[in-house]
């Protein structure tokens, strides 16, 4: 594990860019992404969309969400990949055959798709403050999951409900990249920022491997960067 | 992970001395390999020592041992270093600066020089019928462990009396490579002979993680190759 | 370039084979090797059979031939694919899927067929006594070729013709893989057995780059592995 | 060969700076770079060091320096590496122990002391109107040389002596990486800019390997990045 520590949101933003655009280059042959939606990629993105738009050199990226929340009705794409879509996909025109879509249809087959396809170079992921990562919260998935459906109760219904301005279309399950299949890429980067991050990021650089913070298993990646800024690092102890 | 179910031991050490030559030759450049002292590695040991003794060719490859029984006189070498002395260092005739010994006077170093030497390419590792590898056994290390030393109360001392000819030599603390030191190596080696570790493979393949079993953690590195022959795979679920 | 020299051609056959082998290992995702025909590899192959054959764990090895000569009449496979075939393809039992002819119909895609399978992870190449490997004899290929067709002279007839057992069946014609193509590989191993071996080994190992020896171009590959034994080694420089 | 054409200079400074900084980030191990003086990497060099200075992520990056031109009093340092100091080491602060010097008194050990550091992970080199790359130029070194030193006849000094303000410093010979040293590389950038470029980037993309144009044996390399502008991809051929 590699902590990087930069002094705001947007030295983040820049960071992570810069090494997701590392990532693009590091091959001249196939290189898999995998994304995060939400809003700590928010900079990020902005600052991507200018580096890929129209680059033809990026044309052998493809890209891979690692969760989805579905409409109820299905009448429209999930949560995910809308926000990936509105976020980075649609602004830098990437065509849809380097789109690799995960879904409920097809979630059984993403973790063969993805080795099939050489297996991901990278996962770029935030945490939250409950320690979840992907679609893995506590008490969802357990660390030997691999991409999986996960059932939701009263309590994650509440919980993902915002996500739907119908909330009629709130679903029953959601689907995501288990700690076995986000485990098997090459490189995972995991990113927070500010002081709403700092709590549990003292629990994940500095705590135990524990299922309660679900993110903690991925400090056993043999590669594994984590770029946070001084706001989400302030609890850390900085005798380390 | 990638499990290999060969027919029986000697097929068992082939398959592993195979794998250990492939990493020799895999680069012109330095390589690093950590090494099992034990009963499992021996019929490997054997197919491998005419196969390096006197090579030149591989010069490049360096070894290191995983964990280490003090005698408690300090007055010889501990347990590992000198089983991996006798089963295969000396009559391959390994020169000593390319056997980079851990033991109770560096361990705290251990990471930080493995680090520093480019990394550990693979560590080969067996798994005890409780679940343990190198000396992470049940109640001793947590996950997030690096290199450590483990304080022996009576029952371990008790265990580990038989590696000692005279018991008084039995020592109150060992030393081993912890969880996030083995996977921080590129490629881990898991192998296990024998009826005696069925059902310790069956939980290990099958199970969940769990500190009860600490090899499970294992699961969750991206390059994991498991070689078991036929008697220790013969609980495996055979549908998966 | 390493250069390994090995007593005999017994040994060579021996630590090819190993190569090889470590080549199918080092990755669970698919594996591309490109193997040749010819008189150097049959001890290899009677080495590889008994450690291919049957085993589902090198079920990610895929093969390519890296020439072919054809038929004139086109009634049946070419040269090289059918050498083999012979040596090792049918003895191993290796499915149809993962042999990837290079033949006269398809050899326009055979450089983009490779890279978007993901590249050669190694060729195993000989040489001739004149310095060619693969199709690329003094005068036929440039340095900068890809695959490609080779238009064959009456001189060249002359001595492609022993291929055929009706003359008449000698091509006008035959496909290799060009300089660039081979470069490309990941890795290059290539072997040489007998005094008869001796003096082109020198003029390689030690003499310039120079199209006169098609295979001294292969010296500049980052990733050579050159395997001779003394037979073909007794003209090197001893001080070297 | 990847042939990356951006719209102009600057563009050609950001495209390498993030393709160097990506080579920063590829490994939390050490990462070694050869980097270029002159003028082409100038707007590179302006770019990189905001994003390199009092970066402690990026501690791990090591420099070397690929050709050297000595003062012929030897009274300081020669002229590349001062040039790389002024634009790139000095700005950044990077301190001693990772800047890696090449020059006339150890231009012996450069090639030994690169592969026991571990390789190097890219060359980023220009390239001379005359076809010339680091200090391999017309008629200087061959192919298979390694790093060399060249003694300068009266043209070459004539050629060199702008380097000097005391034209008396000029020396009787400079050191180089030679042709198999720099294809030694993981990866090679080769990047050149402006209409003067123009036809040694057609003759470079599109012509013949050869001794002519010392550059061009770098198409052989598997894993070549070629970024150049527009001005200087003036004349390839579009159909390509």
């Amino acid at each position: 594990m590699k902590v990087i520590i930069v002094k705001d949101y947007d030295e983040l933003s820049k960071v992570s860019a810069q090494m997701l655009i590392g990532e693009m280059f590091q091959r001249h042959e196939r290189v898999n992404l995998a994304i995060t939606a939400g809003t700590t990629p928010i900079g990020m993105y902005e600052k991507l969309i200018p580096e890929v738009k129209g680059k033809q050199y990026f044309d052998n990226v493809h890209y891979y969400n690692f969760d989805e929340i579905p409409y109820k009705s299905g009448t429209r794409e999930g949560v995910t990949i809308s926000d990936l879509r509105e976020m980075y996909f649609t602004p830098t025109a990437i065509p849809e055959e380097r789109i690799h879509i995960l879904d409920e249809t097809n979630y059984k087959e993403q973790d063969k798709r993805i080795t099939e396809a050489g297996g991901l170079d990278v996962i770029l992921l935030g945490i939250g403050a409950d320690g979840h990562y992907c679609g893995n919260l506590p008490g969802t998935t357990n660390f030997d999951d691999f991409t999986t459906k996960v059932r939701c109760d009263e309590v994650m219904k509440e919980r993902i409900a915002p996500h739907f301005e119908d909330r009629a279309e709130t679903p029953d399950f959601y689907v995501t990249m288990g700690p076995r299949s986000v485990m098997s890429a090459r490189h995972l980067i995991l990113f927070a920022s500010g002081e709403k991050k700092a709590k549990v990021m003292k629990a994940f650089v500095e705590g135990a491997i524990t299922a309660e913070i679900p993110a903690s298993i991925l400090k056993m990646h043999p590669h594994l960067t984590v770029i946070i800024d001084e706001a989400a690092a302030k609890l850390l102890d900085k005798e380390k």
